[in-house]
């Protein structure tokens, strides 16, 4: 079959791989129909160290149940199927809670012997009942590229939101302008916020944040930024801060753009926070800093029955969609900042 | 009058200093007859450069209202009154939701032209009617010490157990054994716990603290102590735990022991964090920090309303009381950790 190889630096290609098996009764095999890239999959791709050997990526997808171990229980061959970006076996004591990143048997999709990811034609998902979420739709529904971002990217924002404790009349800012940020002010609105402040500097990124909800874009950084939403705020900050990023840079804004007693709902991966997060300048302050990986599958039943009855729609995040076997250009244009985000069709 | 002024590196001296006087018409003078030494006075006692003159210190105190400026509305001459470590208006937008500690009038006793702290015969407390706590008892009252606890002390040990999450069931540890985390143990307890693990290797301090609710002690510290609270919670981790120190191994075992998706409620102010909070550290984990200064204004009336029917009782933590004249003493026995927590009688 065919997927895309991370082989160095800016290096990816499309290659014929062997097809992934069952291997565990609890598995499920899944042909994917859309996969998409992610921006935690350009860190590797920017890597200037190549790995080991050529690797598989991609943890975005969704597609058809081709197969099934013998316990898995919930689901058929032929259902259409959402996979959030880790698997979880829907049972212990984090998944019971909905932490399911946190699962004591989950992970990430491939093992180091059998490789194994989202970009490709096909992936076997362990502790596919914990894991995998039916959709009740057709392959050729048009509302699938919207399901797919609930993987991850839709998911992640709504982290960052639940995680700043954004609610009916809240006022956010949001830091972050990718498509992790843009699915937070959707999912900020989606939650009730009154007032949603978008920090980015690009002007069509901003124009579809509008569309999802932001009231204001604030389109300077760093400290001009932090200034200007100030000034917004009657010099007091912002109760409800999303960081969607996780540079140093996007910290020191939302440290300096938090109100006091305020919360700091954060998702971006820890990327260059090259000096730790300066609790000196927030005891004073008493400001709360919640958020991490997001537990995409704690939240795709709410998110799906909105994709479903049309009231939530993230799909515009994808402003490229290539076949699979364009995946570089996909990555290159993601690098260069030329797509938000580039749906796979597979 | 008589005051306690800090002169260099463990150099503190009572000498006669002028008397305050009310120079806002918001402004109460309270007669002190209780203080106390609190840990946080250690940092600049023991700070190798002396301040440029010797300066006033102290924050904790209770007392009697000797005076008050014309537009005090509910506080009369004779009131004994209970005094947070920080006055604030009452009337701001965050004291109105309890984060006193950010009100926007507030502040600490004294002016850097008006020298003015807790350890001294007398304050000029500013803010008066938003800050004082009149407490329905008389100077002899044997609840005096535990009411001064509210001061600070108890109030920061609440401010833990509540930025961690402790309510009714919850299973906790608690890092630091001064007086704010045994003040600690006891919120904890009070605020319903039904397991609290007390990190403490002083068997004295200890004892303390089980007779405040906790219901495990590990006398370990640093790597050792968290393979112990791991062993002892199946590999998990705490669900919430109380940063009651603030220095980088206090932090380091806090970030060791908590559970996935748990709530790390810290107070201890930030001194020797020198490497600032690791977020690598805590991204997968979906760990949440909350806390800070406690806002002691906002939980005094609740505290005292236990302390005054008896179920509350701080006071253990106070194991030495002197004379202000002898506050010198104060500071080498808890300097030594010869003392938890010394009263001071003015």
């Amino acid at each position: 079959m065919r997927a895309v190889l991370h082989h160095g630096e800016r290096d990816v290609r499309v290659e014929t791989v062997p097809e992934p098996v069952l291997t565990e009764p609890t598995d499920a095999l899944v042909r994917v129909t859309l996969s998409c890239i992610c921006g935690s999959d350009l860190w590797p791709y920017r890597r200037t160290t190549p790995p080991e050997e050529p690797s598989r990526i991609g943890h975005e997808f969704l597609g058809v149940v081709e197969q099934v171990g013998a316990d898995v229980r919930t689901l058929r061959v032929g259902d259409l199927v959402i996979a959030p970006f880790k698997h979880s076996c829907g049972e212990c004591e984090f998944c019971l809670r909905g932490l399911q990143t946190s699962c004591v048997r989950g992970g990430f999709y491939g093992t180091p012997e059998e490789a194994g990811a989202g970009q490709g034609e096909k992936v076997r998902v362990p502790n596919a009942d914990g894991t995998l979420v039916v959709a009740p739709v057709g392959v050729d529904d048009p509302r699938l590229p919207a399901l797919l971002t609930l993987s991850d990217v839709m998911a992640t924002g709504h982290h960052a939101a639940v995680a700043a404790g954004v609610g009916p009349g809240s006022h956010v800012a949001v830091i972050g302008d990718g498509a992790v940020g843009l699915c937070g002010v959707l999912a900020a609105r989606r939650l009730g916020a009154e007032r949603i402040i978008l920090l980015s500097s690009h002007p069509d990124r901003a124009a579809i944040g509008r569309t999802f909800g932001a009231t204001d874009v604030v389109e300077v950084r760093g400290d001009a930024a932090v200034e200007r939403v100030r000034a917004m705020t009657d010099g007091l900050g912002v109760p409800h801060v999303m960081e969607c990023v996780g540079m140093q840079g996007s910290w020191d804004t939302a440290l300096g753009i938090v109100k006091d007693g305020g919360r700091i709902g954060y998702v971006g991966v820890p990327n260059g926070v090259t000096e730790g997060l300066a609790l000196g300048r927030i005891f004073r302050r008493n400001v709360t800093i919640a958020g991490g990986v997001a537990p995409a599958r704690a939240y795709l039943p709410e998110l799906m029955a909105d994709v479903l009855d049309g009231s939530l729609d993230p799909s515009p995040v994808f402003d490229l969609e290539l076949p699979l076997e364009q995946a570089p250009e996909g990555y290159a244009a993601m690098d260069e900042r030329r797509a938000i985000k580039v749906l796979l069709r597979v």
